[in-house]
């Protein structure tokens, strides 16, 4: 058996901990797949004191993650403390400036600092390897950059924030509006401290943007995703979107098209009966679609102790058995700068507008529409109040500039008592 | 740019003739990614004159794929050609013995000689890579063997053969029979020579037994997969499944219990909402479990001309980078002789039972399971005409030594028309 392949870990929260337990619960086995046993050399934390319920005595412990990752005796430093800059990119540098491998489940310094720190990696010729930041136990990242290598990318797509999923999933199943569900997974401890990371977006947007930088061969452009939040989303729309044979979910979509990159993270609705609408709760999902292979769907938990750190541990094991691939699937110097796409591609849309209860006002909506050049594929008018008959409209396929055209034109019609809804249709 | 990777491929078929044109469609793309570009050297199929729509004049031609394996301008002999002995094994096994890596998509070839060819190529130490011969474009072998290398791995489930569902999609879909669905496929050409392979589940049996060998440490036993092909499902009990919230899947469950390795291939009931119920036509679907991942899902073509070839290029990009783990996930030498499982682990089974419409008959099927020990969680009968009365009975988990006990007591009791219909309900 070959010499053991020595680790250090800075971070010791869920993710840490949930990699000391696969490294201490199966040793034998990791040994047997890696040809060489896994050793933790020592270990790092903001709390020594604090009980985790996993044995640290066979480890040194360093107070200075940076000193961790120069240690002599680390091989792989994996970085699972998060953060974007501070301690975390200090380490990172610190550990590729002395020739370790490094291991992170960190999305938000790599959506950032991604394009550096590939290549001081490439330089040092170590490997930096991510798996854990994107979807958590899910190995789409070596799905996309080694799987479908062979495949020119057209599209990539995924549900990538569980919490995202789960709120909108228990709107819907509980007929509970954004605000009610939102307190109540505060309540229940289910949010970050910042929740707008979840909800907003960004979270997510930053999975995307390093998705995209694989798939397209760009350099990572969190900056350009085009990030819109749940918060807006509405009961209303759940539920007749539901009527219409969709669901609404946060999808990131990123895909390369004549007017560039384009990378959106949004609300959008995807047909009830594909693998996208029929995913429900805190799961997450990746769609890779390549011209070779077709559409390939991959599927499980984004989060948590067990599925991260299952995906900590393959980068660790690909390391042990000697692969050093490129960071995002190709040498980091010939990765290109993307020029991020003004407007997204052209989609059918969802629009939901409240009508004032008079004559002809429908007659002025249609006609906006066609004015704008968009045409209708389905429409219903609900039931209503005194005040406002809600109208559901399903869009054939239009440009995002025809749609804005058409919803000034709605707007200036006076006819509607709130602002219209648009919500894009992606075509799954 | 290092030197190029230089290929040589035997089998021109649909798989050969796709991974050519990926490697003339995308040279750059893939020199890019993989660091160093892909060349072909020479090329051999059994008949040179075939107008396959690919350009081959810039490859030297080998008639015989023996003499193509053992070329000097060969680093990867590319095994595309089919069968388990003859003219594959034995240019495979010149490869391997001439220091070259092999790529194959040949599950039969590999799920009888798959431990011999693993020893001789880490012998050699060269790759043997076969992530085409499973589940065609999903990169489910990866996911498996690298992917969820840090868990010990729960069960593999999976449908592997898209002629079979396709097959049992259009029963359901056009309430037709099998024999008519058959003959209907077997007209438009959808069915190999030997329909057997694909029907008998000998196909889907071959991936079984390879993602269990990689799965659970073991030898490739294909002998021991428990094997059950779809041609005795009947359209009723299609129907009747899918109103009791299932589907008709030909399912693969590889597990290890305490009884030994479990493999079989079987026409099972999955819930009609999870991933493997609500797949259809030919789509395949792969199922990993493991203790820390928890369940991960892969979605995608399982053939056809482009996901196959994706398949094979990706390992061949593999080889490219650097990349040479073992052929099961672990030295072949330490792959273990894995008992098989004498019975499966117990499981609730669907029962369709044609009564005859007697007083006192049902009364006597449920004494005759009762006796056996096997309790019932749901039953119906429906509407009938004067000679049987179906009814369906879905029974709590049982071990199948205690049905078989019930259903040789319910034969006993004479009130059957026909034989009982068993199938058993894999919980996903």
């Amino acid at each position: 058996m070959s010499e053991p392949l020595r680790l250090g870990i800075a971070g010791l929260g869920t993710v840490g901990t949930g990699l000391l337990k696969i490294v201490q619960t199966h040793p034998d086995l990791l040994a047997a797949r890696a040809g060489r046993p896994l050793a933790i050399s020592a270990v790092s934390a903001r709390s020594r004191g604090k009980n985790r319920g996993v044995d640290l005595s066979d480890y040194d412990w360093e107070d200075d993650p940076v000193a961790l990752a120069r240690r002599d005796d680390v091989d792989v430093f994996l970085e699972l403390m998060g953060g974007e800059n501070g301690p975390a990119k200090a380490a990172v540098e610190a550990a590729l400036a002395s020739g370790k491998h490094v291991v992170t489940a960190n999305k938000a310094m790599l959506a950032i600092h991604g394009q550096a720190m590939a290549e001081a990696a490439e330089a040092a010729g170590v490997a930096l390897r991510f798996e854990a930041a994107v979807a958590g136990g899910i190995p789409c990242v070596k799905a996309l950059a080694e799987g479908l290598a062979g495949n020119r990318i057209t599209r990539v797509m995924g549900v990538m924030n569980g919490t995202c999923n789960y709120i909108l999933t228990r709107m819907a199943k509980a007929h509970l509006t954004y605000n009610e569900v939102f307190e109540e997974a505060h309540a229940l401890g289910y949010l970050e401290a910042d929740p707008t990371l979840d909800v907003g977006g960004i979270d997510a947007g930053h999975k995307l943007a390093l998705l995209a930088s694989i798939a397209f061969g760009t350099r990572v452009a969190f900056d350009a995703v085009q990030l819109e939040g749940i918060d807006r989303v509405s009961i209303a729309d759940i539920e007749q979107a539901r009527d219409m044979g969709y669901r609404i979910k946060l999808l990131g979509v990123a895909q390369m098209t004549g007017r560039g990159l384009e990378q959106r993270m949004q609300p959008c609705l995807v047909p009830a009966k594909s693998p996208l609408g029929q995913l429900d709760n805190a799961m997450n999902m990746i769609v890779l679609e390549g011209d070779a292979v077709g559409q390939i769907v991959l599927r499980g938990a984004g989060a948590g102790e067990g599925p991260t750190a299952s995906a900590v541990i393959a980068d660790v094991m690909d390391i042990a058995r000697g692969a050093v691939l490129p960071t995002f699937g190709q040498p980091a110097s010939t990765l290109a700068a993307a020029p991020p796409a003004c407007s997204a591609a052209p989609a059918p849309y969802y629009l939901r507008l409240m009508l004032q209860d008079k004559p002809g006002a429908l007659a002025k909506i249609a006609t906006a529409l066609g004015d704008a050049g968009v045409s209708i594929n389905r429409m219903r008018q609900y039931g209503h109040d005194d005040i406002a008959a809600p109208v559901l409209i399903v869009t054939h396929t239009t440009s995002p500039d025809a749609l804005a055209h058409a919803l000034a034109g709605i707007e200036a019609t006076g006819t509607l008592v709130d602002p219209p809804v648009a919500l894009r249709i992606e075509e799954v």
